[in-house]
């Protein structure tokens, strides 16, 4: 069997199962959940055992501490998936909700019904755990899911699905929901990316690389995130204090997460007041700052920044400074260079931020709050399978409610169209 | 200039353009809306002289009688322009809505706002007046927009562009908000469709061939209508004298529309008593039947019907006519043959049509009503730029929300991550 033959069988069957799935009840897919969770925690063992052929694999193949790191499933990182499972189990499901249910002057009523995608294509990198996530996530939205890991965590993948196959049979829904691709070849991706009539979304889960590559390869649409560049802007009536703290959490709570800030705008009239003050605050921490001309006049301990910097996500104790004259100046600068995720003003000014609110076009707008919040869980969805910066579909985080689509439906009583 | 430099230039004016028109307030577009009604209206002879023009290319090409009449602009075309520009002018402004704003844990606010998609692209064939009407609901959600129409109506569309830029700067936009190309060379369409920096959704309407050429070549997102192979279920419990009346209807109302039956299913324990009376109504119409075995069994003047029929999209006074054991028959037949458009069952029984609601994987699910009512002004969308026939984004009739996605707001009072 080719790979394109594989493919079409295991999209058939995805579709059949997706069929199934669609139409389940919330207590099914919960009890698949628990299940599931339930089998991990029994077979830990063997989920390691399994895993260890990996990182031996791994290390032979000389893969870097940090991706062994990555690889590598602890027992409590086994607790961990369990206990996500659960917390998707225990989320309201949002499959067959109806909205706007409304008489129209013919006399018909129409609404809108929240239905699953059908079948999602999953597409990631090193962790093991994402194979349990992401299952979960697309059961609980009722969608089927084909999922192809790197072929450095092949064993630990293969094992983590034929628990979650089992746990689906059990609660008497098909093994078929869930689908890890035997082989790793890098060609069955390429099938995978047009099997437009069998998958009706892709999400790449990942570095840039990757998702530059199956977007650019892709016939079926993506979800996808790209770049992080997150901005604060520090306006002329922000109250300072507030200002710093933000600032500073936006940068230092986290370097390598998508939502941490990596360039700090600061008004004219305020920065002298507040640039040497934060930037103390940084330099406790080792953040490397890059400044603007006018910046490095304040702060002498500042390299100059170039203008590839504005458009750069450091995920990394630096920093890129740049003083703008107003908000209309920062607001440009962040629609420019940013990368429509996540931008915070911070102001006193009601008409400012009535503004900033409606100009900014990023997924993620805020004020006078940490852009670390941006985040499936702080935003109350529970969980995220990721944070879309397209504009289509799903903008921002993406949880259950993205994994889904809205049909209309019409009820009438022999109604005909006069 | 070459079609890549052009391209270029156009996609940044209107880039530029939509960030000035995303922050317009609906008094702003709707002064515009109503200028450019009224302009049109002034401007009807020369709009005439101009569409001349095209009709007589058309005519020295050997265009057919068809498609001279979609390319013909009466002076009642020009009326009924102007009546959809003020019609959109009088629905509610989608931009800057917000909702489901509510604290979290954390004390942050989290909502939703509804802000425009950006630069949206236009391809089209034919009619002249597709120009304005893409333009007013692209103009009213706020996103710029390029224009792409066919060759045959170059003369036409240009005019109806040029009292679409002047309306616009007599309210003070942009005349770049509305950019129809210069030139009709089939490879602009090319640069068009991977224009992904300036252009955030391609909507292509015309015929099946232009739009699969279009979905096939795009690298950017594309919001598409392909078949409507909708169908009519009589189920074993349905009203038949209903039944009759959306069956007729649903067929007869207008044939070259893709929310008009194409296939109508009939439950076997009811098919000898239905299937006779309704073909004697068919028969006053001259629709030609195509039915399975059993449904020639019992209706003597009807066509065998082959596999194909079940996948064909007549738009023509044409049925094929099938009898299925029962409603998860019917089912089974719906979501692999039909379209994804519209699907009606026809009963009175509760928990099947709560069932049929649920299962049929259709942008429309209707119970006792004629596919007909499938349409952006029944469902109350005031207006569409047409129906969805992909699950992404927007699915069914895609009016001015369609045109439109949600970001987030976050608002704090100086909160930083824990």
């Amino acid at each position: 069997m080719n790979h394109n033959e594989y493919m079409t069988k295991v999209g058939q069957k995805a579709r059949a199962a997706s069929s199934i799935l669609a139409a389940a009840e919330a207590a099914q897919k919960n009890q698949a959940l628990a299940t599931i969770a339930a089998l991990l925690i029994e077979k830990t063992t063997w989920l390691q055992t399994e895993n260890a052929k990996d990182l031996q694999a791994g290390k032979e193949k000389g893969l870097d501490d940090a991706m062994l790191d990555r690889l590598t499933l602890t027992a409590q990182g086994v607790e961990n998936m369990a206990d996500g499972l659960r917390q998707i189990a225990a989320l309201a499901d949002p499959v067959g909700e109806i909205n706007d249910l409304s008489y129209r002057p013919s006399g018909i009523q129409v609404g809108k019904m929240r239905v699953p995608l059908g079948v999602i294509g999953i597409i990631y990198e090193s962790r093991p755990n994402v194979t349990a996530d992401a299952a979960a996530l697309c059961l609980k939205s009722g969608n089927a899911t084909v999922l192809r890991g790197g072929s450095e965590a092949i064993h630990s993948n293969k094992a983590i699905a034929l628990c979650v196959k089992e746990g689906l049979e059990a609660a008497g829904l098909p093994g078929e929901c869930v689908q890890v691709l035997e082989s790793t070849d890098r060609a069955l991706v390429g099938e995978l990316l047009r099997a437009q009539e069998y998958i009706d979304v892709i999400i790449p889960r990942g570095g840039k690389g990757l998702i530059e590559r199956v977007s650019k390869d892709s016939l079926i649409p993506v979800i996808k995130h790209l770049d992080g560049i997150c901005h604060v802007y520090v306006d002329a009536e922000a109250d300072l204090a507030k200002a710093s703290d933000v600032a500073f959490n936006a940068k230092t709570h986290r370097y390598g997460v998508c939502n941490a800030m990596e360039t700090l705008l600061v008004s004219e009239s305020v920065a002298v007041e507040f640039l040497p003050e934060v930037a103390a605050r940084y330099a406790t921490k080792d953040v490397e700052l890059r400044g603007c001309e006018k910046t490095c006049a304040i702060l002498t301990d500042c390299k100059t920044a170039t203008d590839e910097d504005w458009g750069e996500e450091y995920l990394a104790p630096v920093l890129a400074i740049k003083i703008v004259d107003d908000m209309a100046d920062a607001i440009q600068h962040i629609n420019r260079y940013g990368s429509h995720h996540t931008d915070t003003i911070m102001t006193q000014d009601y008409s400012k931020a009535r503004q900033f609110l409606r100009q900014v076009d990023s997924s993620s707008v805020m004020v006078n709050a940490s852009t670390r919040f941006a985040d499936g869980f702080e935003y109350g969805l529970g969980a995220e399978i990721g944070i879309s910066t397209d504009k289509l579909h799903a903008r921002g985080p993406v949880g259950l409610e993205g994994l889904t689509t809205l049909k209309y439906i019409v009820l009438g009583d022999g109604h005909i169209r006069q």
